[in-house]
């Protein structure tokens, strides 16, 4: 077993390798590596299948559905990657450019990261997304996924290796810490001098555990408590047609409603309507309908839940709706400011200043106007792509794809300048 | 006298605010600060006195000239604040837009971090422009000097916020810490939820205690171990007096020249050249001449004093060089890559493939061919001014100008679109 200090060691010296690649060696590496993972199938299902018997029984039907890998799933990762190679290179980009009166070229131009070190739980198409985006963007990756998967994250990074080798590149431009242990999270996010960039992908645990502890850049992603209100000057079908979207359509996800805000103006119309379709109609229709948590003042016109507190900061990812009645616009904002977790929030509105006031005041990654908030995604947003979606302001904000993994620099070039 | 915890709580409440200024209030706000400034003259010079008085004898008399304002320095200083007026407006700018095939518009849009606060030394001039800067890119800023120049920023900030106030603006816009102790430094770098983005700005112990201490956004800026490698392909001459200007034209800032590498094949022909025009012309001309601390197989060349190898991890900030003969470029970089701190290194050569090898390799803010070091800075770079030097990779890198001072949301304006 290799070290993640010796892992660490080996990729910090692999990075002016990669930085250097051109975009069509870089892109014929990827497709390479695609076609051995999906030459690697019967590897990955066995050791998928190890992974699946020994998690059965600690983790619920839900992790192993999401642990569970298929002939098709895999052909999905190495098609995803493909996608990737068919995206704009990110490095080499000039940003701005500058020429002084006195001839000196100044170039701010887009360089990869270094090693771009991501931690995440127990899916394992994320290897291979994490690796492809990182390969392309120039940097050099570690990845660190849940001990639930390790066998079959370790047969895909296997197989993206040998993808490597047969493309005469070297194989440390993309390892996968052996250590599952907390230890070896705690030994990536202190890592100074080694990573250049930590991406946490997963709950709130360990996103908090990053951001505590993290003495490397790091990027916080996912976890969102997104809400939707609906202004007094909202048209109140779209609002319930756009809110059954967002909680229901895929509750489990970062960019699901989880709080609804109801100007006090339009809540004994529209109150009722919400009742109907997220509880009524879809328990008549025999999908799950949405249990309701409400304020007081809702609870006095629709059935449902008398909401704690501490519903209004809580990412529910189930069929749970937090309801609460608001005065107006300023209130929702207000409310926003204090319980959300800066991810997506989406005004439900005819009004285009109760609009604008909406979009400006809300600090948030994205601010929607009439439309739901499971748009929030590198794909749907036509990044191509997608590493995960940050939740803080520095550096990338909202979803990341291969630019957000590069940094610049300036390159200067004179012919003897002097200040 | 308010507590830091009231500024900084003060602070947040007035964000919402300054985000939606437009462009001519800002710009006529600036202005009337400007005038206050130079109307407070007389007030900023007592405090200014009162603060040499007290410095006097406890600091260097170096720091008592950084400290000092005069008549002029203050007229300085509001010219430096009307000229950010002239800059272009960084909030609002639409970064990238997307219009889906459903109709859906997404626009990345330029917007203030929020609360931005800065910690510094005694420079008093500080002061004015880091206020000017933060509010130009719609920042509430909160101002935490030196105590040594405390009195003198106090009066400034007073002066600004009368200006605040004769526009009609709250004065929480630009606040100045009370506290000088180390305290109110640890709380600005902890105040999570408060503080959107911390800077620094001052000499190493300053910039390692917020790297290890902050839990808020932090972007490193400053200390500079800036290289000048000297290629066998390089013009002797033109290598000679970029050096002699990124050492000598100003010692004690962060783009100086600290190190100079030697390719081994024109050791014995530059060498001489450099000590006769850093020690023996300078010394004849009666200005400082440059300390030579060289390596072995330098000091069998000329005369200077042996390097200690901590000499090639310091910045001298004065009128001394390291000196190393390498084996090419390939060494030089790797030299770099352990020394550097980052900021700016330079190749002198003639040789487009040596030239085309360090820029791509060496990993540091700035990177030169054939030109001085000392470029770097946001006034010499184009960007109209400049908040610090960023060293670190993430957000902003090398000089931070308006632009560096903001993030981006999504504005996503739909009409009932779902997913």
């Amino acid at each position: 077993m290799i070290t993640t200090a010796e892992i660490l060691k080996n990729a910090r010296a692999a990075k002016p390798y990669i930085a250097t690649l051109s975009t069509e060696k870089k892109n014929s590496a990827i497709m390479t590596m695609a076609d051995c993972l999906v030459e690697a199938t019967n590897e990955i299902l066995d050791a998928n299948r190890l992974d699946i018997e020994a998690a059965r029984g600690t983790v619920s039907d839900v992790m192993i559905d999401r642990l569970a890998l298929s002939e098709d799933r895999i052909k999905g990762m190495a098609d995803g990657m493909k996608q990737v190679a068919s995206l704009p290179d990110p490095v080499g980009r000039v940003l701005a450019s500058h020429t002084r009166f006195d001839g000196l070229l100044i170039e701010k131009t887009a360089v990869p990261m270094g090693v771009v070190a991501i931690i995440y739980e127990s899916r394992p198409n994320v290897t291979s997304d994490a690796a492809v985006l990182a390969f392309k963007s120039g940097n050099v990756c570690v990845l660190r996924g849940g001990k639930e998967a390790f066998r079959t994250s370790f047969a895909v990074v296997t197989a993206l290796r040998k993808g490597l080798e047969k493309e005469g590149l070297p194989k440390e431009l993309i390892s996968i810490v052996e250590d599952t242990t907390r230890a070896s999270a705690n030994e990536l996010m202190t890592a100074v001098g080694f990573v250049d960039l930590l991406i946490p992908r997963g709950g709130k645990g360990l996103i908090t555990a990053c951001t505590e502890n993290a003495k490397v850049p790091c990027i916080e992603t996912g976890t969102g408590i997104c809400t939707i209100y609906v202004d007094k000057d909202a048209d109140l079908e779209k609002a319930v047609n756009i809110i059954e979207n967002a909680k229901t359509s895929r509750p489990s996800v970062c960019n699901a409603c989880e709080t609804c805000l109801v100007d006090r103006e339009v809540a004994a119309e529209f109150l009722p309507m919400l009742y109907d379709r997220l509880c009524v109609s879809r328990g008549e229709k025999g999908v799950a309908p949405v249990e309701l948590r409400l304020c007081a003042e809702a609870g006095e016109i629709i059935e449902g839940v008398a909401a704690a507190d501490a519903d209004f900061d809580t990412e529910f990812l189930d069929y749970i709706l937090a309801v609460k009645v608001v005065d107006g616009v300023k209130e929702a904002v207000s409310h926003i400011a204090a319980h959300s977790t800066g991810h997506s929030e989406s005004i439900i509105t005819e009004n285009s200043s109760a609009a604008s006031y909406f979009t400006a005041a809300v600090d948030s990654a994205a601010v929607y106007v009439n439309a739901s908030t499971r748009f929030t995604d590198g794909g749907e947003f036509g990044l191509g792509c997608e590493m995960g979606i940050s939740t803080q302001k520095l550096h990338a904000r909202g979803p990341m794809g291969l630019d957000e993994l590069t940094t610049y620099k300036y390159i200067v070039r004179g012919n003897g300048q002097i200040r």
